[in-house]
């Protein structure tokens, strides 16, 4: 198996990307390459800093040039086609990899990933994944901001496309499948929330209903379905939440109670834990990284590509949707 | 002044809402009367259990009935029209009361509000402002769930009436308004954000541009503007988020830390400071409160209540829309 990580994604590329990656040899399977797809020079000078790992595990793949945050997406992946992203994708759809992970601009990836791996049949858009911690242990929400507006059919879609990450990378054998809605019942929201919940009904899936804002936390469901807008004010909301309350406590707690340990309350808060949001409906695996991430969150990351691609978790998405087309 | 509380809102009422009115008479102020409506035979039973308090400033205004949460609202307020409140709303019409609080059905009381109260010159429709803690203090949300979909030009009402409410209520003299989104830059977005962000741009506000979901709790702005189905499933999440961590801290810290005060952590995350939130827009004072209030939000929510008519926030809104309408 060969991942595909961006070396040039992160703040602090590649110093991140190449630790990350070090890193993530510990976990991944012994027959795993990770391929390391940016500047050669820079990365080997950065490799040179390591030791103590299987050098023969960690190739580097030369793109000089890189996609910046600022940039716009579409045009940029058109005009940079020796840049991280692009190179590292086109060496998806070869064959050459089977997966890839990056930290660059959210917007590039995407749409390198939708004109590169193509969307399976069946999906219409492709959606981000995300795993918010929940206290029942992590859910999945999508869309994460890959679709501002988004059709009740495709509400459908996002639904199965979470129902098979649940189960391939969440173990979760059955995954209760919730609507993010403003009440429990079903005429509730807008008319694209009426119409979904309708769908959703009749989809097969194990769809529990309705869930509120305030349910999410709880862990109402295992996969939440939302369309980009939400999904992604949520996400950005939760991730500064959880920092702001971890920065007053630590604030509280500083001056008495240095001894206090809190590990447990900054791993539950900890999105670094669950490693990158998968752009779940492409005709490959690509993971999307922060661009602020640390070496934690890049070795999860290619833990998460690794299990997405050794647990066939493409193929059960485009086995779902046909199966799902025919059914209805 | 006279500042009506529906006495049949909690779900303890009316035990909350007396000890909340005889609580809020140490911060009103003296000529300020609280006239509690609803089953007068229950409330005061419920007042002989009170002492040390001015009797004289509290008064009891019979309403045999009752809406319960889980009824149609806009079917039960035309059928009970002896319930606290539609008799409190109709008696804020009369001129009877200057204001009215309840933690009653927020459907009824919004409903009742819109019939009897009426929205003001230049309001489509009315929202609900709720007020978010932030690191830089309180900020305004509106809407927070009165409307599920809103034009662009209905945006722009919401910040005339935030704009008002964080003058007269939170003291701020040149708001700074923010529109929730998924990006800074203005074309981010849905169709609906981009126009709002436009007209906002021309309104004459003090507009700071979008606002991403990881800015607000660092408090980028003063009045935060959003639908009512992105605000209500935010507010929902903010309050569920804030007890879950509090919760796991509480179990972490419990055992070893049992005389460790954390207050100030609490009092930043708890909603009941606050007390209430207001419908603006209507020709008239009305907050909202919780269904599981406790009694400081009570108090909290007759205080804001009071505030709100003290300052002449109605006759603010309804300048400040009259001005916008002449000038756009």
């Amino acid at each position: 198996m060969r991942i595909g990580l961006d070396a040039m994604g992160t703040d602090d590329a590649p110093a991140i990307e190449v630790a990350g990656a070090v890193r993530a040899l510990e976990d991944l399977p012994p027959d795993t390459e990770v391929v390391l797809v940016g500047d050669e020079s820079r990365v080997i000078d950065e490799l040179g800093r390591h030791s103590g790992f299987d050098r023969g595990r960690i190739s580097v793949f030369h793109a000089p040039d890189r996609i910046l945050p600022e940039e716009s997406p579409a045009s940029a992946v058109r005009r940079k086609r020796e840049s991280s992203i692009v190179v590292g994708l086109e060496l998806q759809k070869a064959g050459d990899l089977d997966a890839f992970v990056s930290a660059g601009s959210t917007g590039a990836v995407m749409a390198a990933s939708l004109f590169r791996l193509r969307p399976l049949p069946g999906v219409d858009r492709p959606a981000i994944g995300t795993v918010l911690p929940t206290a029942a242990g992590p859910a999945l929400m999508l869309d994460a901001g890959a679709n501002v507006d988004c059709k009740p059919s495709q509400l459908v879609q996002f639904a199965h496309l979470g129902k098979i990450y649940a189960q391939d990378l969440m173990g979760v054998p059955d995954p209760r499948i919730g609507l993010l809605n403003i009440g429990e019942e079903p005429e509730k929201g807008d008319d694209v929330s009426v119409e979904a919940h309708r769908l959703l009904v009749s989809s097969g899936l194990n769809f529990i209903g309705n869930v509120e804002g305030r349910d999410i936390i709880r862990g109402a469901c295992d996969v939440l379905v939302c369309d980009g807008f939400v999904g992604n004010i949520l996400l950005k909301f939760y991730e500064s939440v959880a920092e702001f309350t971890v920065g007053l406590l630590t604030k509280e707690l500083s001056v008495s109670h240095a001894e206090l340990n809190l590990d447990e309350v900054f791993r539950v808060l900890d999105y670094s834990e669950y490693g990158g949001a998968p752009l779940l409906g492409v005709n490959g695996v690509t993971i999307i990284c922060h661009g602020q991430s640390n070496t934690k969150a890049i070795r999860n990351a290619l833990g998460v590509a690794a299990q997405a691609v050794s647990k066939g978790m493409v193929g059960h998405i485009a086995r779902e949707l046909s199966v799902d087309q025919q059914g209805g």
